[in-house]
């Protein structure tokens, strides 16, 4: 069953075929500056793929779309993503011109948690939550297998929940919300400025001195090696990210929560000091569902799978 | 269309007989200490409400309760109240025994959370979502028209998220939980402890000077006189329940959130504070549809009237 997946992001286009959850082949373009020639790159793309193939729409289920910022999932529009100066943009009813089939669109972050949750770490449960550490911190929400993006799919911005009043500002107008402290942006910020306040610290070593260079990485590869600067740092984000969790919890009370983004590379070593804390303080814990940690497995790939997942 | 609707609290249990919304004629007797003596006290109830309007359960739709605690709806048992010590206890089985209706059961801020959605202040929203202000902060969440409890109906803790690190301990045994804060207890608190602050308060004068006698209503009656310190404490409560109603409105976009319990006999004064808080600061305010903050219509009868809507 081929659908075809694709994947908007800030620099470049993916667009892939996909059959039973896998990709047979993709491309790329660099994202187009104006929305119209971005569908103009996406249809000789997809042409591309269909030539390659020997395959015409009728040979697929349909199209899906993965895109930042704020989607009308209902009336297939692209309604405003900040970075790119998309507003209002008919994404679905404009790709129906060129292709007669099922064609949708949802939010990255609600794509990428259905394609874990189909085709990835979730496969095994129904209700899944997805939480990807990157710049900020994006929201997948899956209900009975199926995207849960609020109303008018208006909603799922789980990294702008506060969770310290008065906190860290964050790019959204709050103060202290879960994006400032769990996403990588945070855990770069909190491990610089532990080693402004510890000299003494390994992970000044880890990046040959250079504060520039300390990513989502630093604290916790030193951490490994028994820095206690780093082993602080690796404590304040896992106790951050788990008060995210268990407020989620207490809300969903999902079979699982994926983490995704580039600090899900720390698997178990993150994981199981998440599962730790939320074991201690999870409301209604020993009456309530438990809900697993568990880290992302599509990787990269997530953005193309989960948005033909749309369609499948 | 006749139903039954039951509200079991910690002290009475509650039963009537609805009709298309409202409550033609109810009953209420003492909580038993056992649920089984609990349930032979519903069945005379039911039976007292039958004979005197002369119907049969033939006449009925069904029979909905709402109930504390911990509940499985999908089983139909009540799992636990820590307060009233009832455990996996499957009670509406049981009164299928006596009743072949259809027979549900749900949490009781959900039931509520339903009744104000359907027959009360959220009557023309798909979406909303009830916060119950009381000893507590009780959640229901509305999507479509439908209670959504969590998986398993075991989420909508929505007084159980942390918006404050690290802040007032909870009695689920984690700290700055939403509603250690924004419940009756929590702004009680705050109004006492403004009150050993400023003796010069006419917060004093309204409590007689007995701080014993401070509740829900004392910071709020002096603030509309003027009062500087009362003033500062409803400011305080505003931005605690409108942080906790931003992080929901983030999730859920709901069309409203409806404020219920005691406190929101405050009517607009409080929503219109509310209102404006949220409005200065909610994410993507500008692109995302607008959550409208609403009091709740049905008081005492929520209960009730929301049970019967299960079977509505």
């Amino acid at each position: 069953m081929y659908a075809i997946g694709i994947d908007i992001g800030g620099t470049t286009i993916k667009v892939g075929l996909v059959d039973g959850g896998k990709i047979i082949n993709s491309n790329r373009k660099p994202t187009a500056s104006t929305p119209e020639e971005a569908v103009a790159n996406i249809v000789l793309q997809i042409d591309a793929l269909f030539e390659k193939y020997n395959l015409t729409v009728k040979d697929i289920v349909g199209i899906g779309i993965g895109c930042p910022g704020l989607i009308s999932s209902e009336e297939g529009v692209v309604c405003h993503i900040s970075t790119m100066k998309w507003h209002n943009f008919p994404i679905v009813s404009l790709l129906k011109k060129t292709y007669n089939t099922n064609i949708k669109v949802s939010n990255d972050a609600n794509v990428a948690a259905l394609g874990e949750a189909m085709f990835g770490a979730g496969e095994k449960f129904n209700n899944s939550i997805m939480l990807t550490l990157g710049t900020g911190v994006g929201g997948g929400i899956i209900i009975d297998n199926k995207i849960y993006a609020g109303a008018f799919s208006k909603g799922a911005e789980l990294g702008h929940m506060v969770i310290r009043i008065g906190g860290e500002p964050c790019g959204c107008g709050r103060r202290g919300c879960l994006e400032t402290y769990a996403s990588a942006t945070g855990l770069t910020r909190m491990t610089k400025s532990a080693m402004e306040q510890h000299p003494e610290s390994e992970m000044w070593k880890f990046v040959d001195g250079d504060i520039n260079k300390v990513d989502g990485r630093t604290s916790f590869e030193c951490a490994k090696q028994g820095d206690a600067a780093a082993n602080s740092v690796v404590d304040d984000f896992v106790m951050y990210l788990s008060e995210g969790i268990m407020n989620l919890a207490n809300i969903f009370r999902p079979e699982a929560f994926i983490i995704g983004g580039g600090i899900s590379a720390q698997g178990k070593y993150l994981t199981d000091k998440l599962t730790a804390y939320c074991e201690k303080y999870c409301y209604g814990y020993k009456n309530a569902p438990k809900s697993e940690i568990i880290t992302a497995t599509l990787g990269n790939d997530a953005g193309i799978i989960g948005a033909a997942a749309l369609v499948i």
